[in-house]
């Protein structure tokens, strides 16, 4: 479907177009910035909130900075669509985000434009900080560096550190924009965001400073030894509001705002004194998440990335099926967690900002004093948990594999360490989807089972999961001195009737899926699903493949592997993760701890940076969907050729 | 030798007794707990500054709170000397950091009193808002848990998290204990800092108040309508001030200070006020860093862990040889850097508050402009670096093996994704000695090799490590689209006559140390000097060993694999890092891969919790001194059975 722009849009190709526009044809392309949008996300899918609060602000900062020479940083990235479309890929827009296609995120490969990669929060400031830095000893005074950072991505650590870093350089030519419409994927949380609300309403900083200034006005009246007095008064006044009031000057930044986001000419003016004051300053935009587009406004967690809806009506358009479908592991987490808390009132819930995202939502519902989504601050999230677990509560901290990078130390140093008994749930393991490289969860068992102290499961299916859960749980099964680590993926399981009862599960004891004697297949987790599927097709080639899911990376199920390698020369294995250091390599480890010889190939992701696009494309790229599962099996069981 | 305790300190056994003393015996006890870890620490080693300063605060908060059940968190931990003595540790403490005595930090095993293990800086918030979570969940409104962290360790963007978090929770019974002595271990830097530099002095927010404060009410002589504006003056300045004015009260934390830390008996009836309100504040205490101890007053940096000295005439002994040493690797990193530096304008240098411990106080005092101390905030040092790496420049940006992971996750999605060129220097690869296992450096090499678009590197002395530096440096190595990491130990290499001639090596290429036929050991960084000694036991036994130092973990040099896997049969793998996934699962999964089928055992960190010793001490009791690489070996060859 084609999908044409405005016409002012349409003759955008890159910013330097847009700056030869009169500022008074400013906002007529904004709207057509925001049709075109709304035109091609209704269609193509996408994340969709978040660009629309945005569109005034990137034609603004087109308009007034001299991109790409002025670096230009998108926190998270996931609203720089408009970024996108005026800056040479309008054309391309409508491949955003499938196999092949734009990526969701600004990318560096990608143009000239985006000038660092991004999709986790919070990387903005540092980024653009140390581009400043670099530009200062370059020699280049005049280059601007602007960072636009959420509330959201505000709470997160990096970019607290990046602004004390920030405010002792005071030569650096940074702009920090806040882009402040009070939301993550849900609601922004914690104090940071009451601050900016009391910022921005009349009750409190810029009212009581208006009156107060007001108020010595009048006092000047009563003579010159009162006007005296208001003039110490005022004297103190500003050394104590204006240099210590405010949470950024009190970091060294200077603050201006807040401004109206989609008040397009005043932002212009306002971006145009900025660019002449040097240093590092931040300027606090108010915006809408969803501007322009109703029922986007009304409901803004629902309308981050709504899928395909009809533009007109606002309905979301959701898949119809004819048979039962199997629900998504998150919502099994969801429903579970509620489920075991019920009974156990030590079970705790913690999300850094993905309540909706981890389904932990259901869990704040029912029970809001037991689960808590602490803001973007997976740091913060660990340990606190690890905090709760000393005093004997159980807790379930939810986190997506790819954001567990950010608190690496913490399950070492804050978990492991100290043998606390936290259970990690670990969302979206494996490739990611749409959202791509910078989310795939592609590292997880390797970073996480070099830990001593540490239990790894991967359900094959939603029982499992909610087996995995109620074990982890248990009363015995906590005393172990271990912390627990269970990885699923993004999506959909395979049981439509998945609510099935509750029951233990032996630690580090994998299972036989199907017997078999030329070959043995070892998988973990859903891809063992694969695995399943490639047996048929194997079997129907006449060979007959041995299928074992390992459910525990660690400890590895020792009795299986003997099992398996007193048994079969050859052994595959697969997973949905990464080949370097994966759970091939512990299956390695294990053989040459036992002098085992057999011919083992490892299917998994591989070691490169593998781009975004559906699972399935993906799985399929990298050999593991259920046809590269079984043409590595023939494979090896062609080459008859045995090796010592 | 032994050392005793003052008549107060030496009836202390526990908080309890401290708890019966008089108040007015207060201050006599901590000047014997001062002299105790004076007397211990001279003769014995350890940290020293820290403790010293919050002699006062240790003897008042064991004497206002109900220790252990109040909670007490140590931030980091090296300053709770004090506390591991009056809490049953006295008799134990001249053990302290020794292999088998008691840790240099807070550890839950060890004591009921330690409520948390510490190590790493800025947790102790995070922790202690769990537990006062965990004791809301438990129905204990009155328990109360502070968390006591210090200037340095508030930059660190954790510890930001947990404040935004805390300030949500008004129920949550947390006390912060803002310890304020300007340092980290090197004088600490950022904005904050300046900020809580300014709340303590006159100039500004408390004189500011005050000065308000006084004039208001000067101006209520002049009669009903004037009285009537100070009161409104008044109001909208308690808005303004009182609950806007403070960066912790921005965050919802109600703020009381600044007091001095060392006046016992304030901070006594202080405290005990404290304990009687309810919600999350802060108090904010004023100490010096080597309070008490006039040479450690003076030189903090130097101070912090001094090693033994006189503790009369404050000199610190040397050690003395007689012959040449050789260098630290860091001061190999330090002195290169900038010899490199001053060759290649391009070179930049980043520490996350670590210019001593890393060194590159070298280069910051000889290019201040080019090498950037950024505060604990690894999160940021990292994305800082690859910011500037955007711009052409060539960051050497160096972190402690274990505070890496710190910024993992900036590793992956700000460098390695991005195919930025940064070059890290893991300093405190392996083993870190007496810090322990929070400061292991055991992971690094699992936990990077997962990564695409990463090279790793170790050497085996200090020329080689500054072979890497200066090869990865080069135009032509910097345009491949990689990151580098060079893993090298703490403490001194093996070269005295270290500053050779600067050498390019290629990316990928290991080297043969020694030929042999009976087995092959393969090492990767400075180990590899321990295989050169056990190829001499072993040649004394008549057994032949061949010894090949990889260099790289990352590519590994396939030739040499190859070379190595047609002639031996028998292969050693040794490494100072985790057996789980590190170099020798690397050469597991090249075998697979090329079907070699050799017998293979892999020495290295194990797969649990290894305590704190020295270095030696720690190789020795894992194997992989030596004595156990040689004994690995003779077991090896003279077990003649072959495996398929």
């Amino acid at each position: 479907m084609l999908i044409t722009a405005g016409e002012l849009l349409e003759n955008i190709n890159e910013p330097s177009d847009l700056r030869k526009l009169d500022r008074s044809k400013l906002p007529q392309l904004a709207d057509e910035l925001r049709q075109f949008i709304i035109d091609v996300v209704s269609v193509y899918g996408g994340h969709f909130g978040a660009s629309l609060g945005v569109v005034e602000l990137s034609v603004a900062l087109h308009y007034v900075f001299n991109t790409p020479d002025d670096q230009l940083v998108w926190d998270v990235g996931h609203q720089a669509y408009g970024h996108k479309i005026l800056t040479g890929r309008r054309k391309q827009f409508h491949t955003n985000r499938f196999y092949g296609g734009i990526s969701g995120f600004p990318k560096r490969k990608e143009s000239i434009f985006d000038t660092f990669g991004v999709g986790h929060s919070s990387t903005s400031i540092s980024a653009a900080l140390g581009m400043a830095v670099g530009s200062m000893h370059n020699g280049d005074k005049k280059r601007q560096h602007i960072a636009v950072i959420g509330d959201g991505s505000m709470t997160a650590g990096m970019a607290f550190e990046a602004m004390n870093h920030a405010g002792s350089l005071k030569d650096a030519n940074l702009l920090i924009i806040l882009n402040d419409n009070c939301m993550a994927i849900d609601p922004n949380v914690g104090a940071l965001k009451e601050y900016l609300t009391d910022i921005t309403t009349s009750q409190t900083y810029n009212k009581a400073k208006d009156d107060i200034w007001k108020l010595l006005g009048k006092m000047s009246h009563f003579g010159k030894s009162a006007r005296e007095i208001v003039q110490k008064v005022e004297n103190a006044m500003k050394g104590a509001l204006l240099s210590q009031s405010n949470l950024f000057e009190a970091l060294n930044l200077r603050y201006f705002g807040p401004i109206d986001g989609h008040d397009l000419n005043h932002m212009v003016s306002v971006l145009e004194d900025l660019k002449n004051i040097p240093g590092p300053k931040i300027l606090h935009c108010l915006t809408v998440k969803g501007k322009g587009y109703a029922p986007a406004e009304k409901d803004q967690t629902k309308w981050h990335a709504p899928g395909l809806f009809d533009k007109v009506t606002g309905e979301i358009k959701k898949k119809i099926y004819d048979h039962p479908m199997p629900p998504k592991y998150q919502d099994v987490f969801g429903h579970t967690i509620v489920e075991l808390a019920e009974v156990n009132d030590k079970i705790m819930g913690v999300t850094p900002a993905m309540p909706s995202g981890s389904s932990l939502n259901i869990m704040m519902k029912a029970m809001p004093d037991r689960a808590f989504d602490v803001g973007i601050a997976e740091q913060h999230a660990v340990t606190f948990s690890a905090g709760m677990a000393t005093q004997g509560l159980v807790v379930y901290c939810n986190i997506y594999s790819t954001f567990m990078q950010r608190a690496y130390d913490q399950v070492i140093h804050d978990v492991c360490i100290q043998e606390l008994p936290v259970i990690f749930c670990l969302d979206r393991a494996g490739f990611a989807g749409a959202d791509g490289p910078t989310h795939h969860g592609a590292y997880d068992i390797a970073y996480m089972r070099c830990i001593p102290n540490m239990v790894i499961a991967a359900p094959m299916n939603e029982e499992e999961l909610r087996n995995m859960m109620y074990t982890f749980q248990l009363e015995e099964i906590q005393k172990l001195k271990t912390a627990f680590t269970i990885r699923y993926p993004r999506g959909e399981g395979v049981l439509p009737d998945w609510r099935r009862p509750l029951r233990k599960i032996l630690i580090g004891k994998g299972q036989k899926i199907k017997d078999g004697s030329d070959i043995a297949i070892l998988t973990i987790g859903h891809v063992g699903n694969y695995a399943v599927q490639a047996c048929e097709a194997l079997q129907r080639d006449g060979i007959s493949a041995a299928h074992y899911d390992l459910r525990f990376v660690k400890p590895l199920d020792e009795a299986l592997l003997h099992e398996v390698f007193q048994q079969f020369d050859k052994v595959l294995t697969v997973e949905d993760g990464c080949v370097k250091g994966g759970m091939g390599s512990a299956v390695l480890e294990f053989m040459a701890d036992h002098e085992y010889t057999a011919k083992v190939k490892r299917l998994g992701i591989p070691d490169r940076i593998v781009e975004h696009g559906e699972q399935i494309e993906l799985h399929h790229e990298c050999g593991f969907d259920p046809e590269g599962i079984a043409n590595a099996a023939r494979e090896m069981v062609s080459n008859r050729v045995l090796v010592y």
